[in-house]
């Protein structure tokens, strides 16, 4: 990368240049007198070189280093030597060789930085953001928004070579109240109306299935309201993908080619093809989740035969009242874990609304347990034998509800493999999950309410039950899940006009209230629509798992904080009166 | 593109093809009944095949396809056939083939469509908005989203092997007072504040190369709350470039090298590099603008020379006023345009400020005008000397202020091209102009005022002119122009802290004003700043040029019309009562 400036970049000088005269620019990284000579680490974004000033080769050079600190910009010129072996660096590219500079100019002087820019700052994240120009120069921060940049572009090119076309969607779009909560954007030519910002392209990619573009897909920014989660942000980027023709086989075959590309890419990991495929109800029986993290057991497993008989009643009676018993056995705690850190478990499970966690300790002189007392020999050998259990082992047990039986022990499952802390480094264990359940019941609203969203598409077979069960209709929809986290979810569409009719009725929407809210697009589907469907992948996690981070702040250039602002920028700000005047908007007193 | 549902796509099918059975879907383009065999064009997005249904083939088919209307989507089978060479349809690639098919499926119906779907469609285009789902079928809207999407791809491809790096900055950002209006979004969590979405990426490109990325891009979205002009859309995508220790021959060298190159891939049209470059005041002198057209001539000559001493006080007096004299040189016109041309010429050049338009016919016998009398043959000699005249040319004269000459007769320059019906189809005419004023003074606001933006860099050689003429000072700016229509801009920054205060006290910023505009960017200008500089394209403007259209909703998919809408989602709408509450604004009663 020649440029007026320069001859190239630092960390491009190998040994080959020995002799050779460069021109370089770049940061002070750090500055160190050793007697009359100056040596200097410069820094750009290829990595570090070394510059040697003297007094021999040349003063008035010496005497610029000499005023030189850390950050200064600076653009210099020398001979690339060798440099003495004593004194090779091992850490850095170039470490055997080093500039003797003959000239140094200072281009831009810096201020003492806020923060250490090295990748050893300690700095807190409120710092950092701050000065997140100077956190941004870190070894660390640039390589993953390189890596971002890297995965964007294999995906891009992947779904190119695939005959996809990218289609960009308006950011400016029609306010709807289903949903999540948007971002308004007052209009000011059409007072009083406003625009929302995206939550997803979900009309539009469906709009272009029905313009017949077969191959669709879009990276985009996209926006919720909502209060932060530590792993959200208001905006966020999406990789948004619709297929005409196709079943759910179509869509989950060349995404998972499309995942595998990329982490063979990226990481060079070997993905598997096909990826393993779990449905939902699996899922939660064996995991208590519908993301479950694969890269471990401490699977749930049904004890109810063992225990639907017994004297104790927390467990009998529950089964009697529909409810479900799973054990988790944490294989080898018996052993390790202490009174104290089994009651914290106890206490963890309440905290997803388990009533309690029954235990049992397996010793090579039979079961320790507080229950013990109240379980014939028979129900606790049963118990032991659906857990696979053997001495040294810890079971560990939840008796409630269906939904509480899977939420506490799927973290419960979660919290084991934490506290064993498991070496889980370089796994990455990839599984669709299938047939999730097509709506839920909204206690708030009184009404059935879709768990992806309205034109998800009940299983054919599940038609009928739409009629008589609808909570057990099940989805034409899948997520991809990786290590226990959600990088992607879609499904086939409704593309007929009668089954969403019939779908709108279910979910309790007027014809008025479907009308308002989507009436765009169920008129389109009067002009002929193919069978289509989909997926979208958050691009932002994707980043995460390939850089190994649970901070989603770390894969984002300039993030917002969990209230909404950047400590950068110091947005949102007030606005000025004439603007909100000139959009017929007064603010309330606070 | 094989899946559940085809066997591959329409126009794919050849004559290699001939025995074999194919499964294909797609839209009905129309169906013809001629005697008891049904003939049927479906189309995807590959184009178009012809289906044979007739009686001895299959009965029930043909019962099926007789049902079939325009823009049903069917899915179906047969075996592809050779035609009748007397059927043979040269119009489409699968023109000497036909499918005689055994089997259809209707996947949905349609109504009968509200427009065209077809190319010769003449629907007005208000109704193509409304029903935009239906314009993009056509194959001509089709392939504009196709080649837009082209162009972003070699753009991108180009700039990764560049070694830049896409950087995503931020859409919700702090609201400025300076410059254009944006698009507020008033925020939930922060109530009462709001952000702005952003007109460009600029000052994040430059806090990038803050943080030393050195080599940034971004295709990306952007926006603007003006009254619409005929060219223009409230978001807009631009293609964002910046570098750093670059001067502007780095920037203008790599960019038309990829400007070149997208022409050659796009249009396999040879740009011969490097580009023309021409000052601003040359290309304001010769072609009254400063993006202007080169694919023909009809320059500006300055005849102050010959005028100056004129009797006729119209030129005379202005040139002593300050004022300028300039003619362009009508080859040919003075045979061909009638008086009443003529006068519509001189009401033409009234739009743009001028108070007159003089003229001369050259003829045999010399020259014919209204203002013949008021000059000397010297004059009128010197006139045609300068404007390299011929028996057969019209010399169109203004003399008038500076700005009003350059304006009229560059406007007038393209209305004569425009009523001469030049054929400039397949030239492209690309010149960089440079050498911009830095700044304008602000009749309204009684101030200098930057012509680009307040970080532009002044030339070196010109920094004291800040002080002593500051209308003088040039900046270090370039457009790139092509057909008259300037595609992109950019400028090398100023990067020096001191330079920068300098020019805000020119600008009139208090420091307060400075700090609240733009304090984060100043504050990181304090921790080293590399020199740098870039440019912005406008990518809607680069796809209208390589698909030679005027019209900006072409190339977008789903666009706004000049009052903000959009007829197909009836985008903007009013927002629920309950989201106002949440966001702390009351709606003004209009």
């Amino acid at each position: 990368m020649k440029t007026y400036y320069r001859s190239g970049m630092c960390a491009d000088i190998t040994e080959k240049n020995i002799g050779q005269n460069v021109k370089l620019c770049g940061w002070v990284q750090n500055r160190r007198d050793l007697g009359g000579v100056v040596f200097i680490d410069l820094r750009d974004r290829t990595g570090v070189v070394q510059l040697v000033f003297n007094e021999e080769n040349d003063a008035e050079a010496l005497k610029v280093a000499d005023g030189l600190r850390n950050e200064y910009v600076i653009q210099t010129e020398g001979e690339v030597v060798k440099r003495d072996p004593a004194n090779y660096n091992d850490n850095i590219s170039t470490g055997t060789i080093e500039v003797i500079c003959s000239q140094v100019k200072i281009l831009d002087s810096a201020k003492t930085p806020p923060i250490y820019v090295d990748d050893s700052d300690t700095s807190k994240e409120s710092v950092r953001l701050k000065y997140r120009y100077l956190d941004l120069r870190k070894n660390k921060m640039h390589n993953s928004m390189v890596t971002r940049h890297k995965v964007a572009k294999y995906i891009r090119n992947f779904l190119d070579d695939s005959e996809f076309v990218e289609v960009e969607t308006p950011f400016l779009t029609k306010p709807t109240p289903e949903g999540a909560r948007s971002f308004l954007v007052p209009s000011r030519v059409q007072k009083g109306n406003f625009f929302a910002l995206p939550q997803s392209p979900q009309l539009f990619k469906q709009i272009l299935m029905v313009s017949g573009f077969d191959r669709y897909y879009q990276i985009v920014k996209c926006f919720r309201d909502e209060d932060l989660r530590q792993d959200r942000q208001p905006e966020f980027t999406q990789v948004d993908i619709e297929m005409s023709f196709v079943d759910e086989d179509d869509v989950i075959n060349i995404n998972e080619k499309m995942i595998a590309g990329l982490f063979k890419e990226m990481l060079d990991v070997d993905v598997a093809l096909p990826l393993k495929r779990m449905t939902y109800v699996d899922a939660m029986n064996r995991f208590g989740s519908d993301k479950p993290d694969l890269r471990f057991g401490l699977e749930l497993k049904d004890i109810k035969k063992a225990v639907e008989n017994s004297e104790f009643k927390v467990f009998a009676d529950n089964i009697k009242n529909g409810g479900d018993v799973r054990a988790i056995n944490a294989e080898g705690c018996g052993d390790i874990f202490s009174r104290r850190e089994i009651d914290a478990l106890v206490d963890f499970v309440k905290i997803y609304k388990a009533k309690g966690l029954a235990w049992l300790k397996v010793t090579d002189e039979g079961v320790k347990s507080p229950i013990e007392k109240f379980l014939t020999d028979q129900e606790v050998n049963d118990i032991l034998v659906a857990t696979d259990a053997k001495p040294g082992d810890l079971i560990l047990i939840v008796a409630d509800k269906q939904n509480i039986v899977w939420d506490a022990l799927g973290q419960l499952r979660l919290e084991i493999a934490r506290k064993l802390e498991l070496d889980l480094k370089g796994k990455y264990e990839f599984v669709w999950i299938t047939d999730f359940p097509l709506l839920e019941y909204d206690e708030d609203e009184k009404r059935y309410v879709a768990i992806h969203h309205p034109f998800t598409s009940p299983k054919p077979e599940d038609i009928e039950l739409l009629d008589t069960d609808p909570l057990k209709a099940r989805a034409r929809a899948y997520d991809i899940v990786l290590n226990g986290a959600e990088i992607g979810g879609g499904s086939i569409r409704i593309h007929n006009n009668e089954l969403q009719e019939k779908l709108f009725k279910v979910l309790g929407f007027s014809e008025e209230k479907a009308s308002e809210n989507f009436g765009f697009l169920l008129e389109s589907f009067k002009y002929g629509t193919p069978p289509h469907g989909g997926i979208a992948y958050g691009l932002d996690r994707i980043v995460m798992e390939i850089l190994g981070t649970d901070n989603i702040r770390d894969v984002i250039a300039f993030p917002k904080t969990q209230n909404h602002s950047c400590p950068m920028t110091m947005a949102p700000d007030v606005a000025e009166e004439a603007r909100l005047e000139e959009l017929g908007l007064i603010l309330k007193k606070l």
